[in-house]
């Protein structure tokens, strides 16, 4: 082994080394500069705050492509009479998830209200708790909204 | 130094190189990957909402296990109310208190309502600011709810 | 290349990459460490909320100092209303501007509210989207605070 190839094996590890590092470096990057995503929380009573959360969702998809955002809505609490299948937004409901917005009911609220998938809009898809939906979305880097 | 040895000790070098580059990133990704937190703010004097924070931390414990994720309830401003020792909800959130919920009273907003600690609830610990708790806590990884 | 000389060069290598490993992990963590920022988003017509928001601010600038944290209050929806020239708040609004608190009035919002700049106080800037502002802050690593 020559000098100059010990020396250029080494200057190659380096190299690979650094690269490595980058690569780790921006690829923990991307998930920040990646898709963004957002949760709106729905936690009221209130068909006001639901067409708020229903324009704010909207609102996302217009300005930056449906195809360049994730966007769900989930409702528990009193918030899950937004999503009943007789809600004065089903319309709009049904509109969003057509239009690709995740839309979400907390099954723990279900349960404690007695409610099944046949008393909601058929769009919406149950998840088991709301608060740790949202959480996990968080944990994710979506950012939060509570309208 | 023969070539074997050489080579053999550079390919280490690579290989150590790796996993150190591997070890930062997975230390990094470990931080999110870790034991999930949750800050619940409570700024409102609306007992039923103060139920709802108070439901949304059972329910955090009970599906995640008290050990495995760690949830705060902070209060300030009018949701100051939630936390006095004759509040309707005091009950529950001593009961918080002793299953491993934080619960944590704002100082600035005591001071502006010139309550004392003998005002709330003896298991409720008081915070400088509660906003800053809050600030404090998403940017150690913690999820943010707003009941 | 003697024995010796090639082990420091292989052990130099070996430094300078940890080195660089440990530089691009602290990068990393220096943008949390870093300054913080605080979003408050304001989303409703009520001026007790407004003016929560006001306290919220002004308590971050004084307990950490208004060079040492970046506030930026967002109002969108019917929250828009504190933004008006004549709103109750109006002059809270100009104060908090002045003391370096960015308040910002959702586009959306003025154009299907049919407002202009001139309806509102002459320290706010108008954003294209409110919810994509409070995105993007969360994006950059700022704490949420809905009062």
């Amino acid at each position: 082994m020559s000098i100059v190839s010990s020396v250029t094996r080494i200057t190659t590890a380096v190299f690979v080394l650094i690269g490595l590092t980058g690569l780790a470096a921006s690829a923990q990057a991307a998930d920040k500069a990646g898709k963004p995503g957002v949760v709106i929380q729905i936690s009221e009573n209130n068909p006001a705050t639901w067409n708020l959360a229903l324009n704010n969702a909207k609102n996302l998809q217009q300005a930056l492509g449906k195809d360049k955002v994730d966007v769900e809505i989930v409702a528990y609490g009193p918030g899950i009479n937004m999503l009943k299948f007789d809600s004065e937004v089903a319309p709009r409901v049904k509109e969003a998830s057509a239009s690709g917005v995740a839309v979400r009911a907390c099954g723990n609220t279900m349960k404690a209200q007695k409610l099944t998938e046949k008393d909601i809009e058929g769009s919406v898809k149950v998840v088991p708790a709301g608060v740790i939906e949202i959480m996990n979305k968080q944990r994710e880097g979506w950012a939060y909204i509570k309208p």
